[in-house]
């Protein structure tokens, strides 16, 4: 007998694994279909984030920060540790161990919550009340029914025309997750988030990184300020060579390395590098989904078009993630997946595009929340802005963690928050109660008011709230 | 001539220099007393906090937990290091050049505000429109007169009878901060906030902690699952001993250490250590104020009255801080300056007592803001609590800290928040956007609703507002 499910999620990444817990909450039966394997060929839960994303990047990002403290750090608190080796088969054996905890987390809660998976690739065969789709798996292939289809498909890294990556010499997110030593001269193409969390990651640990860049500017997502000042920490005092508005010509194994070509307003260059990194972007997945079988298609960029309720124009097919507009966070997959789950429902379930948080966990992190100050400027909003540096917070001077600083944006005549701007240690913390504070419509005022914590970094977020009064009481 | 001022602060702790600043914004000529000195003899503003109290024990919880992960944590990230060893006076130096940095900032910040310092001590010598103070300094006395007095003079260790204190063997916060050695076997008096704080600094440097307390509970102001949590994590994997329920005999120097007589149900037990902190608690410092000048005198507790907005009996005398009632809390004190320099300005400024957060610094972090659910039970109100521990969130498995939880409690009415309580890594930070949260009347569906950065030890928060409604995602 045909199985046929109330919601059928395509994906089992933040998105499709957080839509499916929530569409079984509220009592519907629920399929996942997933195709990952484990370098190992075990079938995995949880997508690129838990696989080869956000999980393992962390635990490698605290690994390396840790043998940079000791290295580097800990003379100042007295503490002196001679000889200090890195084992890198064990760190990233703990990494490992980390993301096997956390699919195996996923598969528990599947069962909680009797979803069930479907493993393998899954395809449109038809569409209408009940949409058919085959899954392809190890078994062979079935064909299942559902009411509602969720696409969560995700993305995959982007290809460069003439770069072969075999993830062992040249590597994506993947593969710069699993060198099995740490490269004396690492080359990263593209200087973006994933760029610069893995560069940092096998910088700290020993390796001089290059990384180029086609953009002229550095990071000009983030707020003009933080680039700067992230750009000053990171090529000055951590010693990232980045170069900026290159041109990438290609990139050949050379002997045990590479050589990547590149042009830059100086003419023809090249760099030679024992592992090289492609973080050029990611692409939304849609390779063999059938979309063409319901009546979809995609954009002139690949992803699915959806309105602002994730719904495509089929009634029953929603689409989540990185599959469709908006920025590539996992928390932003996860949001969407809730609100499709409670919009089958019947329920009012939204998400506000403009309290989404972007974090990039380099050390220092960079946060932020709303707008920058360069949109607020081409909208032509009146806007006070208030900044406040971690330099003179007691916290962080405990912490030796100075660098960087709180800036938040308020409305010249309202003083609603419009957008707040961290670059220091543990932004990705400090910027949840800026999220927080936005979602209420909060002023400059209302933080400035609020209690916080002494000693706390969190303080840096009050003072530069009073700032924006010019009232800072620490400045 | 005698100096007069519109407000003249006695004391430069947190409560009385934050109490300086704002009323000089607001455009006051301000004087503020303060007598402190360094060990070496020099004058120094900022009081307990930043001389002997958050600022240097936050430098050295840092110092001491850098320690304990170079020692104990990071094999399991293939980081070895040989021959680990401790220069505590370097230790010492590093925390006593952020005390030198901070409290010179005050100094700066005074300059810049045109506050005058003056040392020495500050007694009332009459009252009336304009108070007389005198101030006894190295140079003798000087009496000034002031508009508006605002007592901030702070607490300090309580003693008891029959055990002396020396700073060297037997310690109060000001010793146990500058043991010139890692004591072998350390006893503390008290497993407050001081005592726990303190005994787990020296216990990561090597220290065998004893902690003696006289209630029959541990920690019986934070909610109870709460203590119950750290109880385990202090007592049983920290290897701290803590016996409750003591009443303290005496203690004497016996050789080159301290033997401290005490009584359990057990009968009569005596302690042998290295090094003894006595950590009962604080008590108002009124000495030598001459409150009785102005028609002022303390309660039995020592403490001046106060009402909600910090005025006592005088019209134009206000008391802040440790020295008035509420919770002995830097930030507090902070926000109480500022409330009270508002309302001599004839603002309304205010402090909102019931969202206060208190922060523990030991290690994993305890801090809480708002009710207990002891307090509900026995204030008959009716509500839901929601919980999420950290051994299931991403970001703590990341960074090796997977102790302790995150409780929410919620009207089981309204949904209402009324009290996020949290042990675990950084709750410092986390109750940040807890006490927003608070302050805006946030239910526990807003805090759900809220998009929360992956990965984030914030989610955790999410994930405990989901439980309050049963419907967590990821547990």
């Amino acid at each position: 007998m045909t199985k046929r499910f109330d919601v059928l999620v395509i994906g089992a990444g933040p998105g499709g694994y957080i839509a499916s817990i929530r569409a079984a909450q509220l009592g519907f039966s629920v399929g996942c279909v997933e195709k990952w394997k484990t370098p190992r060929g075990e079938p995995a839960l949880g997508g690129t984030c838990l696989n080869v994303g956000c999980i393992p990047s962390k635990a490698l990002l605290e690994s390396s920060e840790n043998y940079e403290r000791v290295v580097r750090k800990l003379g100042e608190h007295g503490i002196v540790a001679q000889q200090v080796t890195v084992d890198v088969a064990k760190m990233l054996a703990r990494k490992d161990r980390i993301v096997a905890k956390m699919t195996g987390g996923i598969a528990t809660l599947f069962k909680k919550n009797k979803i069930e998976w479907l493993q393998g690739h899954g395809r449109f065969v038809s569409g209408g009340d009940v949409i058919k789709i085959e899954v392809t798996g190890d078994a062979g292939a079935q064909t299942v029914e559902a009411k509602h289809v969720i696409i969560a498909t995700g993305s995959k890294a982007r290809r460069l025309a003439g770069i072969e990556v075999d993830n062992v010499v040249i590597a994506d997110n993947e593969g710069a997750l699993s060198f099995d030593s740490v490269p004396k001269r690492l080359g990263v193409i593209g200087a973006g988030v994933i760029g610069l969390e893995l560069g940092s990651v096998w910088r700290r640990l020993g390796a001089q990184v290059t990384l180029l860049e086609a953009l002229p500017d550095f990071l000009p997502a983030a707020d003009h300020a933080v680039s700067k000042e992230a750009w000053k920490l990171f090529t000055r005092e951590q010693g990232l060579d980045i170069r900026l508005g290159v041109r990438i010509l290609g990139a050949k194994r050379s002997g045990k390395g590479v050589t990547v070509d590149y042009e830059d307003d100086q003419g023809r260059q090249s760099l030679e590098c024992d592992r090289l990194i492609v973080s050029v972007g990611r692409v939304p997945n849609t390779d063999g989904l059938g979309l063409e079988a319901v009546g979809l298609s995609v954009d002139a960029r690949g992803f699915i078009e959806v309105d602002e309720h994730c719904r495509t124009k089929v009634p029953n097919v929603y689409a989540i993630g990185d599959v469709v507009r908006g920025p590539m966070l996992a928390h932003k997959a996860e949001d969407e997946g809730v609100m499709v789950a409670e919009r089958i429902a019947g329920q009012a379930g939204h998400v506000n595009y403009d309290a989404i948080p972007w974090v990039i966990y380099t050390a220092p992190e960079i946060a932020w929340v709303g707008k920058t100050e360069q949109q607020l400027k081409s909208e032509g909003v009146e806007y006070r802005s208030g900044r406040f540096p971690f330099s003179i917070n007691g916290r962080a001077l405990g912490q030796g963690e100075v660098a960087g600083f709180v800036k938040i944006l308020a409305d010249a005549r309202t003083d609603r928050v419009l957008g707040v701007h961290i670059v220091g240690t543990h932004a990705s913390e400090l910027i949840a109660e800026a999220t927080m504070a936005m979602e209420f419509s909060a002023s400059s005022e209302d933080i400035a008011r609020i209690c916080h914590p002494h000693p706390s970094l969190s303080e840096a977020v009050r003072e530069a709230a009073l700032a924006v009064d010019r009232r800072a009481l620490n400045m």
